[in-house]
Formats: structure tokens, C-alpha cells, sequence
């Protein structure tokens, strides 16, 4: 049945504010997705995530975002290229410090929240973030949407992308995601949930909302960890992978 | 007639706000002193400052703070040691990708304002400093006082320690500097201040307020940038210097 | 029984990050600290905690802190009295124009955190607290610590100094908060604490931790919300004083 | 000749970093568009600058903006309006205090940057804007720009719209400002900028980038103030006014 990589966000507190249930994650996930301190996370507790990753043997992958504490990196800022650029190479650069002094290091680069949103189809943004994760590092592969603008500035400068697919997400039958704002957008069902991954990795199909299947590609599943429900639902989709043969390890 | 380092802050600007001319500084110091953002110090300008720092081959230094953009990172901040390490080496990390982008890379530590004035006391703050350039890289060289408890901490986990003198700053006889509330603490005349730099470098000795001459350890001399008359001063210390036949070179 | 208010600190989130519950101590509580900004609360946050104080009829007090949202105005900054006059004028005033436009208004001032522990004993910045309150409004009470050296500086300019105890917390003979580093500081018994209310309330006396029994004023108990158990306390707190027949209102 | 008021933005440093010549723009200006801390002004900086257009009879208006000190608020953010309208709220009182403070009071509310660029057609963000300034005070004015949808939603709620021209800006035959990405877009001499200025005032015309004259609304003047070169445009079109018997004073 092959493999498939499981990546959630992380780290994702700051100071007095906790958000999630980092540890429940850590024991589910192969790749986390850590934040650098611009959307969320504070160093302390990026060191703190970075050391439990490292203990569990769990891969860390930075997860910059806008600067935007107030809103969580979910709404759109924009950012002048160059401004971008900087911001993304700086992000990457305090992460690997502080995943380093944790005991281990940055693997790869998820965005985040509204910019992971804009540069499936905003070039200029795009750019900016594939030019700073090649200026780091060009071995830095980056996670995000198959089909977006992201990849093609990525696959451009030589970046390697990873496709990421979403179980608990509706899909359109031209393999977009569905807005949130339509009904039906965001599953919750375990089960339901669990069984769509499954589906995604056998088949390299999901059925979208008008019933038709389409061809997704999937490297790693994101799951969500930021409530009692999304760690259960984590786990089953976890499961139900492991129960069918399928190994749950990193993408390479 | 040997030689000697100069050190001077720059990149302490942020967004629309600019401070210093570091396009001058960068003509006159060996050693630049970025900020890393928690201070001062936004990542487009901190990437344009290390770009122009390695162009003239300017030697780069992480210029660690509290994070406290609105103080300038001139207050005292009764930070916790665990925070306190993680916030530095968060900074560090992000100015040496921060440097690499711009075709350098950070060389050394400078602990800025109230973190720089704390840790020459405050043994828990100057462990928690010395700790964190130690995770980052027990290679890297910290600047500051001799003397200091954050000399005692970082020359015990093993770091090198740069000593840094003041051409502008009155001295007690003791070799501590006066106290900036007393009258007389600071300076402001080029060739007296270039002087007493050149008394510094070819004789171990400062002249304190009390007409004593007192030793002290110099390896970089301290100029600032932050107004005209500090980038004549600074010009003057380099000429000086130069023409009593010190070299101007980077500490090794 | 006479009567005694009940204060406790709300509207502590800061966008995505939530803290306790404010809607269950909206329901026990007769006086509502609510974040400024500073230390935490987004404008909208602040607005919704507003308007259901309003709703409710309970008062609103504006609780000022540093400037420091990733140590929640826990740790002492070393301000000057000319920006801390300033900071605190500008958060009163924003959280007036919250208040009011969710129905009510800010009825009395109280410090948090590491500013409230300062000012107990430094009198420069419990001297630039008093005169910010002054400047907006001489009729708006403080909440504090009787004998602190904020409530001398608060009578000084003419303010009306409101005592608070503390139920949860140990004093010394002295009549001060046992630090809370020391064992047995902070109690954690509903039933404890809900006795030891009552007692500072019906005699005007709080057993320190050497078993003398000491005089402490108090007009209003604080209260905490940010853990259910902490929730569980509070309403034991009520609970008990309602029963032996003192009246919970907001102080005059 | 009728009267005419000029206007201009001030407080915008940010602690350490100071951004244009306050003091000499409060001598030429009648209304002072005075930062609120979100995109720039610190309290104290506020505080002295709210004194001296107190001293010197200058009117003070709250200059509300985007949460973005690294952007200035020159960024749009996609911001939903329920929070804009708490945090113009919050802005407009924060200042309200600090200008009481110093001796003076808030009279008007002009958006800044991004966030006015914006309203000029963001229906959402506009009525979000209006919102806030009614729910602090409905017989607040609000200074912009004439036929934008923020003096629809403005007029909507029964708020005073106040018209301003730019005096240094190009505009289109339609009555719009010519994109500053357009070559001419910005003028720069100081008696073209004067003349144009006389011109608005006295014919209510400007003559747009294709030679023809359109009317325009002006009861304002906005000019700038963070250069030496624009103070020396400020006061060409301020002598330009008077010569002509123009009476520069505040909008009714």
C-alpha cells in the first residue's frame, strides 16, 4: 500500500497563550509543521516543540507566515516583494537556530493561513517565497498545493514540492479545494474522515462534491490538532492509513 | 603599533523609520554590529545592510536585545532565563540567514542597550545570553565588557570574549564607565575622543575622571552612527588611529 | 454582613488565542478588569467582553499593564515615568471608547501583572500610574493594595484608593501577599478559600501564615478565571459570602 | 476669497525613531491628523504632540489605521470588519484621552494610508470605518475624500463628511487621484503646488492630467510634512492662500 507522510501545524501558542495539543500530535504526526513567531510562537515555546519533535523522532518543517500576530496569519497582507522575501529567509533562519539548539533542524517550508492561500494563485507573493526558502537552503523542499502558482515559481528555482492533500476538505472536480464559505466545505466526521484519506492514498482519487472523482496528488496528509475533536480525528485517520498497510513515515 | 577592531551598530531601523547612516558607518568600522529584529531591525533592512556589509567586507555581528521595538530595546525587561535564551538564539539564527542571503555570514555576538548594560551584573540574564550563543555555535565570539559577569558566563561555557572599549564614554577608576546621569559621562569632541581611542589601543590605558590612568582591555573600539557628529567622530577615531600607524582590521 | 464586590480579570485573549472563561465569571463577578491591550486583549475581544458586562450589569474597570504581550505584563519593564503617564492615559482611553460603545463605561482603573507588583513599592512609576488616572479622569477609583505606595501617590493626586484581598493567596504577618515562590503561597481548596473570604470580609482580619491573625482591609475580593478550577473557586467564593448573608455588590 | 483648512500628519515616530518636523508643520497646518498608535505614534510621542497643536490652537483629528507598525500602514489587510470596527473604536479613544491629556480634544477622524486607499471603494472595510467613528461619536466629522464609498457609508449613519484635495497629487479627468505609479502622478514644485492649490480654492477646478478642468470639493488641504523639501512646499501653498486672501482656518 506504499506510504504517506502526516503533517500538522504546531508550536502554534504565544507566551501565556497556548493553542492545540502539541504532545497528542507528536505522537500522531511524521512531519510538524512549526511556527516561526510571525503568525505565532514564541521562542520558548518553539524550543520546547522543536526538543519533543526531536525526542519522538518527528521532522520539523517551518511554517512561516505574514507578520501578524493579531490575526493569526489568516488574513491577507500585501506585502511588497521584497519586504516578503526577507521576512520568509529571516522566519526560516530563527527556526533552524532554534530547532537546532533543540536537537535537531528544519527539513522543509510549509506557508501558512492566508499566505499559503495566496500563493496557490498570487505570483508576485509566490515568488518571493520560493526566492527566500532557495536563498537558505535550495535542498528545502516545500509543502503546499499541487497545481498552485507556488510550485511552479518553486519548481522554477529548483525547489523540490511536496504535495499535500486535506482529508477533512472538500474538493471541486477540478481539484481545488472548496471555499469554506460553501456548505459542506470542511468535513467532521472521524470516520468519513479516515476512510477519504485512505481513498487519497490508494487510489490517487477523491470524490469531489458532485460526485465525481479526481485525480489528487498526495505525498503528506495535513491534519489538524487545535481541539479535543481534531486529535481524535487525527488519530483515526492514522489508523485507518495503518490498518490498510500503509506505512506512516516522512516524505524523502 | 598593532592593531585594533571597530565595532559600531547599524540596521537599526524599522519599516518607514530610518536611524544612523549605515552606508557611512560601513565605510569607516571592521565589525557591524546588525540588529536582529527584536529591538530594531526589519528584515528588509537588515538584508540590505548585510548585503552592503559583505560588499565592502565588513565583518558581521548578531546585535542580540529584549524584544522591545518601542524602548529600542533600552529598558530593562525582567525576563525569564528560559525565555531569554530562546529569544537569542532565535535571533541569532535569523540574522545568520538574514547574512548568508545577503552573501555573508554572522561572525560574532553583541548583546545591545539595557541586555548589553544588565548582563554586565545580572548573572542569570548573562548565563542565559552565554547559553544561547552557545547552542547556536560554540564558535562564535561574544563582544562586551571585560569584566563582566557575562564574560565570567560565557568564558565558562567555553566562548571567546571580545573586549570593547569607549573613546566617547569617562571611565571610573575603577575601569567601569561612568554612569551616563553623571556629568562629563559622555564625550562629544572628535579629537579628544580620537585621543584617548589611540591612548586605548597603543598604551592598555584610559585616563579615568579622577586623573588616574587606569588599564584596559581593548580588541574593537566602540563608534556610534546615529547622528553627523557621530560619523565625523567615528571618522576621526578611524583616521587617528590610522595614522599613528594602528591597523584597522577585524578581531581575529 | 454588609457587603463586599467581587473583581476579576477579563477580556485576556488576543485574537485567535483565548483565555479562561469570561462568560461564567461574568456570572459571578460585580466588577470586571478588563485587558487594555497591552498585555493582552484585541479591540474586538474587548468589545464582545464589554458588551456582555453591560448586559449583565456588571462594572468595568480598565486594567492597565506594560507594553508586552509575549510576557502578558508579567515581567517588571524598566519604563520611564514620561512614557508610562502616557501608556496608560492612551489605554484607559481606548477601552473608554470600547466600554462605550458596548453599552457602559470604565468606572475605575486597575493595574496588572508586573505593574501592579511594582507599584506596591516604586514610586516613580506608581506616581506616573496615579497621574495618568488624574489626567483622564480625577473621579475614576484605583484598585490596589492597601498600603502600597500607588494608593500613597493615588490619594496624593485625589483619587479614591479601593482596598482589594486576595482569598487564594497567603500574607505574612505583615499583612503583605507571601511571594509566591514561598510554599503554601497560593491556596487551592474551594472550601479554604471560600472560608478565608468570609473571614476577611465578616472581620476585617486574614490569618497569616505564622497563625497570627492580622488586620487587612478590603472593599473587593479578586477573584481568578482562567482555569475551570479556577471558575469552581470563584463561584465557592460567592457561594459562601452570599450565604452567611453579605451582600456581593460593586464597590461605591 | 472664502477660507480654506490645511491639514497634514503628525505623531508619526514610533519611540526611538522620529518620522518629519512636527513642530514645523503645526505652525503652518489648522488640523493635525495625529497618528493612534497603530501604524505609528508611540504614547508619549502623542502626548507632546497633542500638546503642542494644543498650544499652538491646532486642531487635533484621529489618524486611524491598520494594525502594521512594520508597514506604516501603508499595506492593505484584509481585515474583517468586525474587528476594524473595534479597533478604530479603540484608536479614536485612545487618542481621545491622550489629547484631553494634553489640553485639548479630538474633533475628527482621517483614515490613513492603506486603510484610506482602501475605503475609497471597499464597501465592507467603509461601513466598518463609519461604524466605529458613530459608535464613538456621531457628531464626529470625517475628513476624505469626496465620492468615495466611505463618504457613503459616512453620510449612511448621519456622520459630517469633510472633502480635502491634494495640492501635489495629479488627477484624472474622472476627479481621481492619478496612480502613483504613473509618471507625473506626484508633483514637486513648490509654486506649481502652490498655484494649484490657489486654484482649487478659488474655482473649486483642477486641471487634470489631460488638460481639462474638472470640479473638485475642497474644504481641506492636505499637505505633507515628513521631508525639509515638502515643509517648504507646506508653506508655499499656506503663502500662496493668505497672499491671495485666502483665510487659512480650521473646517467648520
Amino acid at each position: 500500500m506504499g506510504s504517506v507522510d502526516l503533517n500538522a501545524d504546531l508550536g502554534e501558542g504565544f507566551g501565556a497563550w497556548q493553542l492545540g495539543d502539541d504532545d497528542a500530535m507528536l505522537a500522531i504526526v511524521t512531519s510538524a509543521n512549526v511556527a516561526c513567531g510571525f503568525h505565532a510562537g514564541d521562542p520558548a515555546g518553539l524550543l520546547r516543540v522543536c526538543r519533543s519533535a526531536a525526542d519522538r523522532g518527528v521532522r520539523i518543517g517551518a511554517q512561516v507566515g505574514y507578520r501578524d500576530l493579531h490575526g493569526f496569519g489568516r488574513r491577507f497582507i500585501d506585502v511588497d516583494a521584497e519586504d516578503l522575501v526577507a521576512e520568509v529567509v529571516y522566519q526560516i533562519g530563527a527556526l533552524q537556530a532554534i530547532a537546532q539548539a533543540g536537537g535537531s533542524m528544519v527539513s522543509y517550508v510549509k506557508p501558512h493561513g492566508a499566505l499559503y492561500n495566496t500563493i496557490v494563485i498570487h505570483r508576485e507573493q509566490a515568488a518571493a517565497v520560493a526566492e527566500a526558502v532557495r536563498l537558505v537552503d535550495p535542498a528545502l523542499p516545500v509543502l503546499g498545493m499541487a497545481g498552485s502558482v507556488f510550485f511552479d515559481e518553486a519548481a522554477r528555482v529548483g525547489l523540490r514540492t511536496v504535495a499535500e492533500a486535506f482529508a477533512d476538505r472538500a474538493y471541486t472536480s477540478g481539484g481545488q479545494l472548496l471555499s469554506r464559505r460553501e456548505p459542506g466545505a470542511v468535513l467532521d466526521d472521524a470516520a468519513a474522515i479516515a476512510d477519504r484519506a485512505l481513498n487519497m492514498v490508494a487510489s490517487g482519487q477523491v470524490i469531489a462534491v458532485d460526485g465525481i472523482s479526481v485525480p489528487i496528488q498526495v505525498e503528506s496528509i495535513c491534519v489538524h490538532g487545535d481541539s479535543p475533536g481534531a486529535v481524535q480525528i487525527a488519530t483515526a485517520v492514522r489508523d485507518r492509513l495503518q490498518e490498510a498497510g500503509t506505512e506512516i513515515k516522512a516524505f524523502s
